[in-house]
């Protein structure tokens, strides 16, 4: 089983001029397991590991999104995610999150559909 | 950190005279590993296990739900489900489900609160 993320999502939601773009080089840090978190993110270009106590535990290439657990819990960040590639990501703040849940149903099954592969995916390690 | 699930929702959602509800005995298997799968289950009274290659990763007690996986990415069950009380579940179907997320987005955040909580009690495994 790949481990890059496999669910994409409509990129037409993220286009708006209050949601500017924020580029990062190959080796940048994006987050850092343990901090507190405001957003998640939509990539747009690029692609991004997802690191669990310094694992590789997930892949994120364009369409995909990733940070999105903080916002949903309110729980400090579970992973380190660091730019594998030269990458653009969309940022989704709490209140754009919920407005989008509220007012695009597909948005919350996309942002489930990325939970239960991620969930899947964990349970091949088990 | 406690494997039963913490998040409660909310059942006045589920109290419809079209959702009956459907009882097991400790010790039925509610559903199997690998089959396929049209429904969810919200715990009205009773507990469950949630078991993966016949380990206990979670537990769900009154107000939890589990088996929302299936519906969301149409995948066979990815665990299988024992009753550890005399329970009572809520079944809710794919039509339901959809009409819940669509018109309750705090019943769109429940579910995404349950997976992101199966997320992190994983993480703390691996």
């Amino acid at each position: 089983m790949s481990i890059v993320q496999k669910h994409q999502v409509d990129f037409k939601l993220f286009d708006r001029p209050d949601v500017p773009v924020r580029s990062f080089k190959a080796g940048d840090t994006v987050v850092t397991e343990g901090e507190p978190a405001k957003e998640m993110f939509v990539v747009r270009n690029g692609k991004v590991a997802i690191k669990v106590h310094g694992d590789t535990v997930e892949e994120v290439a364009a369409g995909g999104m990733f940070g999105e657990m903080a916002l949903i819990d309110h729980s400090p960040r579970s992973a380190t995610i660091v730019a594998i590639e030269d990458t653009d990501l969309v940022p989704i703040n709490e209140r754009l999150f919920v407005i989008l849940v509220q007012d695009t149903p597909f948005f919350a099954l996309d942002v489930m559909r990325v939970l239960v592969e991620r969930i899947r995916l964990m349970n091949q390690r088990l």
